[in-house]
């Protein structure tokens, strides 16, 4: 993974991780049950954000590295695996 | 597009389209909505396998091609645009 | 179901039917394979709004009279099980 | 909320946080982006099912009582306005 990438992901997975903690905190303190949806949602979100930036970075390196040097078969059907996995 | 893949993705269409006539008969004879909403789920999910044929060939196909002719950006931002849109 | 739902909802039906006939085109005629699929992407979302409409609908008829008639339990578990199909 | 309902978020919770604790390392050692991958769609799947705990709670008990308290509107227009937010 490229520095700019795994920068990038780590800084999400820290807000997501202080997100997750403010939920935690608000089904403790009995906050409304839309309320906290309304922030796991949220949350949902950023994830899909955080892969988003993943799979930029693996377009960008590995695909493209991968169909140079003779790979296709298996960086194209690693990624009709992922498509599959993200949308079961 | 590859014939195979255009011939399954023509086959699918007919299938959806199929299941769509159904919802439409199911609302006007006034079917409980509970009902009609599973038919629909089942097209969601019907399109989202569509889609996969269709991004499938795609990998296969252009995007490998693309990279090995060296227009590795223009493929891979077109991947990444869709990617954001389907998320959207 | 309530005539105004059933109307919106008939309408929009019509919208996408008309919008995959527009994608059966396009993969007759080989568009390339990523503008076709931007056109279902934009389908799936027409769908996600019909499904938001009939739920809407169902949600202030039958979801309230069940209620109100002491039925809660199967108008509940029936939005749950939807809430489980439609995140399958 | 149930003691039942936040006792099982609670409990879920802990476990995507041990689960993203998880990608934080595989991030940080370099892992491959597409096994990354994997069990981000494997944490996103945990926080849908965890919003499925929070709103089977919540249609067990603030939406039946909003509706026999005459409170339908405000229940039920909280609903959509979560359905619309959850499929933004």
């Amino acid at each position: 993974m490229q520095t700019t990438t795994s920068q990038d992901a780590l800084k999400r997975l820290s807000y997501i991780e202080g997100h997750l903690g403010g939920v935690r905190r608000m089904i403790e303190e009995d906050t409304y049950c839309v309320d906290v949806l309304k922030q796991t949602y949220a949350i949902r979100k950023a994830i899909e954000k955080l892969e988003g930036v993943l799979l930029e970075g693996h377009l960008h390196t590995c695909v493209v590295e991968g169909v140079k040097d003779g790979r296709d078969e298996q960086v194209i059907s690693e990624l009709v695996d992922l498509y599959e996995l993200a949308n079961k």
